[in-house]
């Protein structure tokens, strides 16, 4: 099932909330980028940046904020959060097949699973015992729910995706595929020889309105639950481990790796490819940055990183060397400073 | 199939072999942490900084290090060895649904396959030629077994695994969801042009009581096999490159990206998201930092680490300026010595 | 079905195309290291660090550089290429099993769906409508391949790929487990509270002869296409943002994280572990190291780094410290530099 449509501009105005300055009788049918844009699609300036292009630029309306607006002589849909609005209009505008309610046949639903209404379960699905499926959930092609698990309503797990027994959704919670959910938290004890498997025990628990990337990954936990609190968004190839708890509507990047224990505030930011030390916290509206790791708890709200920034090879050759005698040449200068003062007290003298 | 069980703690002392004081008719029926557990709870003391949430914990029994045990006035199992004799408990109270031995009528086992005694193959799992799965092992719903592969016993495979062909597994190993074993090694030979295919002919063995993380790659040798020795545990996202050989029980955190030909000692720790370059070696016993890259090998055991440390961007800018000078600020403090010792040698005409 | 074959090194010199010296009627039946090649094996010479294996080596036959051949007395396949004739001798003797056209009798496919000629699609695949499979496409055991697909001729999927909805692949394709195609590009419009999704409209686009590793991400395009250019190869777990431009005939190593709206030039080569920064680009024919993190667009060739290098981490713990001071002391250089120039005036006075 597709959903082709198109728009009159008077209709979009109505529907996206905005002030149209133009025709409303216009058509469109489509999103597009400022530079690529055409007759008939409609487009958006976020970033003051690009103004530049829109004296060049074909689309047949522009979501603009008003103070831009003389930048540009078609159409447009004054917003003062043109960004926002467009997100709106991708709603609109999305080509994304729709699935129909419906089993397929091929898809083995254990006759203990409670299945809501308008469900979708797609090819080769797998439906256990005593799982709860809320109304509207859509289950993709080869996706595994494995016993006892709980999903809100309109939830949406793409193909290929794996919860393991007793993981809970909640509401319009997005599954990407490649996803494993509840996996054993890694956790052992050494017992002078070898490591010993602690079995794990806990689960997971996903708030409302969470939105989780392909290949991500996030353990049970270990006697208590992993916690995903409501709104957060993570990105694909993130490792969240056991007993972590990430604070409502943070935003993990990609290929972030987050060891056990560790307790994320609310409006985070990790940046892609950023780490975090277990047993660890960091505050409300912290942002980290790209391939930074965060070792130690934050308490105060702001921006943090490590690393070294990028150089020519040859030049960070030799910088790395001197940083690995950073201490050294640190004592020499305090040396260096002594001796100046020295000097300073025999010219007094 | 559930195993839902309560003990008695005269039963429990003689299971985990630990000396009890207390009441050993008191039932235990799970496990919990010292803040959270209640009556009929089981929890342990493993870190002593937790001390202090033994006066108010209202667990039914506490395992604890005889040399704690007076801090906590409720009945105590004594081990000189709590995390240990903890992660037997969790076996004991372990939730996870178990396994019936039994193959689903969706899975497709191919008719050269030997499927031992006690086997459980899930729902559309796929067991292909000349397969060996040996007595009592799990194979998850949606695993791909592809030819001639062999397992040993008890071996525990979780959903939506797969196996390239002719992998080995020792007994007791246990994959986790996403997991691809054997696909082929990163192998090019540049011809001016392009990039062409070196085929990868060996293959992937890995030892007894091996664990393996949700989201882990391990590849197919180049010619030889890629190795994993027993006792190893892998975390979740581990990538490990063709022709590694993993030490016997070391252990690896999640995230962490290991190329080509590197060779690690026994019972090492990769830190989590930390890295190692191709073609070097570890020693036995090293251990890295998360985020570390391990770019020389190693011939001393010990702790080796890279990377700057976390700080508040601000503060971080400021120093990476620094840091892509460090190479000329060491430079000038050479010569401020210089001119220092002329100063001194001036003084002392 | 398998390719078990031995061959004369005549008849392995006309296939390589290279010039024998020694017995042409010997026979070779597989290929080795030179430290563990026995009778019967063809190995090679790539890297001249090895030339010293040579005297003890028992291969029965060694491709090797011209300026090479001295050192091995026995036979010879002269290539002054040898790692790139050793690439097409992995070819003939590969030991992969290979696919037979046909469509399992599990696997699904929609009415809608055109299947080329030679298509061997393996258990519990799904072929969702509207999709095109070129000539001489392998699918692996349970790959899910969304609506509206398009593959080129002689792709092969592995085991437990999963495309979305609407992604091309042009020629000879390999696209190993775990792989997710097409998920939504992350991108969230923040409305002062939460974050609002932005539907990715746009697809990917893969070229001829690209080779995508295990469990690699690559994100669908916010309104544009994702585009890995031709002969590009991607390592395992790799991650690839929406609308990136990866140049053709680059080279991703595993665990790579490349955020949104980069563009790589040609011939470029990401280092295992290393990242980039989203709306930046990269000139043909870079080169970034092992875990560096590209945060600036670079518009030279040449080799790029980030990072500390390794050290013992009782030395790196007190070199972070003084990074972390590193502004200040630089300072403090600035400053004895000034006093030492003030002492050299009055000397001068």
């Amino acid at each position: 099932m597709k959903h082709k449509k198109s728009y009159t501009l008077g209709e979009l105005a109505k529907i996206l909330e905005l002030e149209l300055v133009g025709d409303d009788r216009c058509v469109i049918d489509g999103l597009a980028t400022l530079k690529s844009a055409g007759a008939g699609k409609l487009s958006f300036l976020s970033n003051p940046a690009y103004t530049e292009q829109l004296s060049s630029c074909r689309a047949s309306v522009v979501i603009i904020d008003p103070k831009f607006s003389d930048a540009f002589a078609g159409n447009k849909l004054l917003s003062t959060q043109p960004y926002l609005s467009y997100s709106r209009a991708t709603e609109i505008f999305n080509t994304k097949p729709i699935s129909k309610p419906s089993i397929h046949i091929s898809a083995i639903v254990d006759d203990s699973a409670k299945i809501g209404a308008s469900v979708s379960i797609a090819a080769n699905a797998v439906v256990s015992a005593d799982c709860v499926i809320g109304d509207g959930c859509a289950i993709g092609a080869g996706s595994i729910i494995s016993e006892g698990c709980s999903l809100g309503e309109n939830c949406e797990l793409y193909a290929n995706v794996t919860l393991y027994h007793g993981i809970t959704l909640g509401d319009r919670v997005i599954v990407h595929s490649g996803v494993v959910l509840g996996a054993d938290g890694f956790g052992f004890a050494f017992d002078g020889e070898k490591s010993v498997k602690i079995h794990q025990l806990g689960s997971v628990r996903i708030g409302d309105d969470v939105e989780i990337g392909a290949g991500t990954t996030i353990d049970r936990g270990a006697i208590e639950d992993t916690i995903i609190e409501q709104g957060v968004k993570i990105d694909n190839q993130v490792q969240i481990g056991h007993n972590c708890k990430i604070g409502a509507h943070s935003v993990i990047c990609g290929a972030t790796a987050i060891a056990g224990s560790f307790t994320m505030g609310k409006y985070c930011t990790m940046g892609g490819a950023s780490g975090a030390l277990g047993h660890i916290s960091i505050a409300d509206n912290v942002q980290v940055s790209a391939m930074s790791l965060i070792s130690q708890s934050v308490k105060e709200a702001g921006m943090y990183s490590s690393g070294t920034g990028q150089m020519k090879t040859s030049d960070w050759k030799r910088n790395i060397v001197r940083f690995q005698q950073l201490d050294s040449l640190a004592k020499r200068v305090k040396e260096l400073e002594k001796r100046a003062d020295k000097v300073k007290d025999s010219d007094a003298t």
